[in-house]
C-alpha cells in the first residue's frame, strides 16, 4: 500500500483534527502518501483533495471542528456514485481509506469496501452513540461543554428559586444526558431509552422544595422531546419558576479535552496500522482503555446501552 | 449611622456576591452592623434577614449568581409597602440600604430615601445599560461567557460552511451583542438601537461567501427579534446553510472575570463611604476607572449610548 | 448497621466533595448516620466531626478541594494511636468507615480494619498511581489542568522560536505527564519508569528544528529530575531558546471535570454499598467502566503500569 | 502612502493577532499593501517579510501569540541598523510602519521616525506598564489567567491551612499582582512599587488565623523577589503551611479575552488612520474607553502609577 486517504464525515466532533493528524503522521512514518478529502463524500464525488504532509497537520491538534470539513452527501447514498468514487480511488492507486464519522458514514464506507477499497472508520460523533466501541471522539468534550453551561444556570437557578429543564444534544440516545445529569447533579434525567411520567416529575419536584433545595435540574436529551414542550406539559413545578434552555451547537464545538485528544491519536493510529495489514471493514474501537479493531458493521447492527447504574445514581444522589 | 442592610434586586449578575463582600467587609470595619435582606425588596418586606459577619462574606468572593438571593417584588411598587419597608427599616434602627441592581431596583430606592433613609445603589446587570457608569457588575462576564460560546460555534461553523445567527440578552440595549460581535469577528450585528435592512444583510452574506469565508456569523440582540425570526425573514443567506442559538441564561451565571470582582469591590467600598459621608440618592459609578458617586436619578433619566466607533468597527474588519 | 464515618487523607483531590457527597447522600439514603472527620486521620484522633445531613453536601459536587479538609497524620502511624481511634469509633458506635485518599492512606485504614472497624477505600489522587483502578478521583481534572496550561505556553513557544521544559505532578509516576505529553503534541516526555538519554533528546531537538517546527515541548515528571534541572544537563537544544515551567499546585485545584464527579459519584455509592453488605477492608475500583470492589491490600501490594502503547504514540505522532 | 508595514516586538501577548488583524483589515480597506515582518525588527533586517491578504488574518483574531513572531533584536540597537532598516523601507516604497509591542520597541520605531518612516506604535504587552494608555494589549487576559491559576490553589489552600505565595510577572510594575490581588481576594500584594515590611506581613497572617481563615494567599510581583526567596525571609507564617507557585510563562499564552480582543481592535485600526493622517512619531492609547493618538515619546518619558484605592482596597477587603 502506497497511498491512502480519509476523510471526516456527518456531524462535526471536537478531536476530529486530532484525528486527522494521528493519521496522517502515522502514515507518513511509514512511508505513505496521505489524500485529505475536503467535504466527506461529496469531496470524493468531486475529486476536491490535498495531499496532507507532516507540517500540514501541525498546530491543529487542539482545535475544534475539522480542516477537512464535513457534509452531509445525499449522492453517494447511490450505488451510481459509490461506484464513481471507487474507481476514482482506483485510478489514483488509493488503496486504503480512512473514514472519521458516525455509523451513517460507516455503511457508505462499507460500499467502498464491497468495491475493493479497504476501509477503516474511526468513530467521532459526540453522541456517543456507537455499539462496540466505550467512547466516540467528541463525546468526552461535549459533556464537559455542557456541563460547564449547566453550572452557570445553577448560579442563576439557586438565586432565583428556579427549575431549570435544560435540553441537550442526542437525537436517538441519552449518552450526553445522562452523564451531564450525573455530574450536575440533577434532580431527574429525561431520555429517549427509558420512559418517564409526568407525575413521577411533579413528585420529585415537590420533594426537592420540600427539602429546601434552592434551585432543581431537570436534564433532558432533545430526543425525547423539546425542553419548551416539556416545560408545557410540566404544569406542576412544585413551586420554583420554570426556565428552558436549549444548549444547542455549542455541544459540537471548542478544543477537544484530553481524553478525545488521545482516544483520536490512538484510532487514528490503529486505522492505519489495520490498513497496513490488509484488513478492511473495521473499525477502531476503544474497549477497557484499549483500542483495538471491530467489525465495521457491528457499528450500525448491534445497540449500545445506557449504563443502568448511572440511570439509578441520579435517583440515588439527588435525594 | 450603626446600621446598615444590604440587598440584590432584579436579574442576578456575576459579581454580585464580591459586591455583597465588600459592602459587608468595608462596613465592619468601620465598625457597622450590616443586614443581608433575603430575595430583594421581598425579603425586606418579609422581613427576611440575617446579619452577615466577615466570615459569612468569605470565601464567596467567586460565586456566581448571589447569597441573598434576588426576585421581584410587585408589592414593593405600591407605596403603602413602601411605607411599611421605610418603618420597618427605623424601627430596627437600620439608617442606611445599599440596593445592588439595575435602574428599576434603583426606582424603588429612591421612594425609600424619601421616606428618610439613606440608599445607595450599586449597578448591577449584565445589560450594561446604566447612564453615567461605564461598567455595570456582570456585563464583562457575559460578554466573555457569551464570546466562548461564539468561538465554539466558529469551529463547528467552519466545519459545515455555515452561517450561525447567535441570539445573545439584550431587550432594550446592545452591548453585549456590539462587544460580542467584535470580539467574535463577526460580519454583522443587530442592535435595538441601529435599524438595519435585510438587503444589507444578503449583500454582505453574498460578500463574505465570495471571498472564500468558510463561515459566517451573526449576532443578534434578542431586543431586535428572535433569532428565529431573524432566520425566517432572511431567505437568501448567500449560500450558506442557516443555523440558529438562542445563548440564554448561560450568560447570567459563571464565575465573575477579574474585572466585575474588582469593579464590584470598589463599589462596595464606594457605597459604604456615601453612607458614612451622609449621602443619599447616589450611586456608585465607574467613570474613566475611577468609582465615584453620581445622582441615583441618573439612572434611569438619562440613556446610555452605543459607541459609534465600534460599530463601525463591525464593518471595518470583517472584510 | 447504624453510623457510618468518612474522611479525606493525603493529598487533596478535585472530585473529593463529589465523593463525600455520593457517600453521604448514599449512606442518609439507606437510613444511616454519617459522620465526617476532619483533617483526615487527626480530625478522627482529635475526635473532630461533624454529623453530615444530605443539604449540608449540597452544593459541593463541583467544588475543588474537600470540605473535610485533609492533613498527613505522623501519630497515627503509631499503633497506640491506631488503637485509640477504634476504640473511639466504637464508643460512638461508628461501625464503617470510608477512607478517600491514596495508598498510604489506606495502610492506615487497613490497620482499623484489623482493629474491628469496617473501611472501604476510595481511591482518590491526581497521580493515578493506585493498582487495580483505571482511573482515581482527580487524575483526569489534573490533566486537563495541566493540559490547559500548556496550550498556553505552546502559543508563546511558537511565538519566540522556543524550547519549553514543562515539569508536571508525579513523584512516583508517569501518568500525568505520558497523558499531557500525548494530548499536547509534545516532542519528548521523560518519565520515572522510563530511563532516557540526553544524547536522544538532542536528536529529537534538532530533528524537530530540521521539520521547521516552530517550538518544541517536553513533558516531564517531577519524580525524574527538575525541569530546572534538565534544562543544565541538556546543553544543545538544536537552536530552540529554552525555558522553563513548574506547574506545581495548580493542578491539585479546580472544579472537577465531568469524568471525575462521575467516577466519584459511582465510588461513593459503591463504598456505602460495600459496607452494608458486610465488606471490609476492599476498594472501590473502576475497571473498564465499571466501578467494583477489590481487595484494599492490592492498592499497595500492586504496581500500576503506563501503557507502553502511548509511550510509543509519542514518539509516532511528534514528526 | 501605498504601502505600510507591521511588525510585533518585544514579549508576545494575548491579542497580538487581533492587532495584526485589525491593521491588515483596516489597511487593505483603504486601499493599501500591508507587508508582515517577522521576528520583530530581526525580520525587518533580514527583509525576511511576506505581503498580507485579508484571508491570511482570517480565523487568527482568537489565537494567542503572534503569527508574526517576535523576538529581541541587538543589532537594532546600534544606528548603522538602524539605516540600514530605513533604506530598505524606502527601496520597498513602504512609508508607514506600525509596531506592536512595549516602549523598548517604540524607542527602536522612533529611530525610524527620525530616518523619514512613519511609525505608530501600539502597546502590546502583559505587563501594563506603559504610561499614558490605561490598558495594553495583553493585560487583561493575563490577570485573568493568573486569578483563574490563584483560584485553583485557593480549593487546595483551604484544604491543607496553607499559605500560597504566588509570584506573578511584573519585573518593574506591580499592575498584575495588584489586580489579581484584589480579585481573588488576597492577604497581601507585595509590588516593586511600594516598599512593605516583614514584620507587618507576620501580622497579617497572624490576624488571618485568628479569624479562623482556612488558607492565605500573598500575591508577589517577581520585580519584588522570587516567592521562594520570600518564604525564607519569610519565618514565622502564623501557623499555616506555606507553599510556593511561580506562575511564569503561562501567564503569556491564551485565548485573548473579549477586551484585549476589541482593544486590539481599536487601535490597530486608530494606528492605520493615524499614518494616513500623515501622523508619525505617535502611540494609540486607550484614554477613558476611548482610542486616541498620543506621542510615542510619552510611553519612555512618563511613568504609570499603582491606583493607591485598589491598594487600599486590598486592606479593607481582606479582613
Amino acid at each position: 500500500m502506497k497511498k491512502i486517504a480519509i476523510l471526516t464525515s456527518g456531524g462535526d466532533a471536537p478531536g476530529m483534527n486530532a484525528a486527522i493528524r494521528a493519521v496522517t503522521r502515522s502514515a507518513i512514518g511509514r512511508g505513505l502518501t496521505v489524500y485529505g478529502f475536503m467535504r466527506g463524500y461529496e469531496g470524493l464525488l468531486d475529486r476536491d483533495f490535498r495531499v496532507l504532509s507532516a507540517r500540514d497537520v501541525g498546530g491543529i491538534i487542539h482545535r475544534g471542528g475539522t480542516i477537512l470539513q464535513t457534509a452531509r452527501s445525499d449522492r453517494f447514498m447511490e450505488s451510481f456514485w459509490q461506484d464513481r468514487a471507487a474507481e476514482f480511488l482506483k485510478e489514483e492507486g488509493i488503496e486504503g481509506l480512512v473514514v472519521i464519522g458516525g455509523d451513517g458514514s460507516f455503511r457508505g464506507a462499507a460500499e467502498l469496501a464491497k468495491r475493493g477499497i479497504s476501509v477503516v472508520g474511526v468513530p467521532g460523533t459526540i453522541d456517543n452513540d456507537i455499539a462496540e466501541t466505550d467512547l466516540t471522539i467528541g463525546f468526552r468534550t461535549a459533556v464537559e461543554t455542557a456541563l460547564d453551561a449547566v453550572k452557570r444556570l445553577r448560579d442563576t437557578a439557586s438565586s432565583h428559586d428556579r427549575l431549570f429543564i435544560v435540553e441537550v444534544m442526542g437525537r436517538r440516545s441519552g449518552f450526553i444526558a445522562l452523564e451531564v445529569g450525573v455530574a450536575s447533579g440533577a434532580e431527574a434525567v429525561l431520555v429517549p431509552e427509558v420512559p418517564f411520567s409526568l407525575g413521577m416529575l411533579n413528585d420529585k419536584l415537590h420533594a426537592a422544595r420540600k427539602k429546601g433545595k434552592t434551585h432543581s435540574l431537570i436534564i433532558l436529551a432533545e430526543g425525547v422531546m423539546s425542553a419548551q414542550e416539556l416545560k408545557t406539559q410540566l404544569k406542576d413545578t412544585g413551586g420554583y419558576e420554570a426556565r428552558v434552555t436549549v444548549l444547542g451547537h455549542i455541544q459540537r464545538g471548542g478544543s477537544p479535552c484530553s481524553v478525545d485528544i488521545i482516544l483520536a491519536s490512538q484510532m487514528g493510529k490503529c486505522a492505519v496500522d489495520a490498513l497496513l495489514e490488509g484488513e478492511t471493514a473495521v473499525m477502531a474501537a476503544s474497549r477497557c482503555g484499549k483500542v483495538q479493531r471491530v467489525p465495521l458493521s457491528w457499528s450500525w447492527e448491534r445497540r449500545k446501552l445506557l449504563d443502568p447504574d448511572l440511570m439509578e445514581l441520579v435517583e440515588v444522589l439527588s435525594i
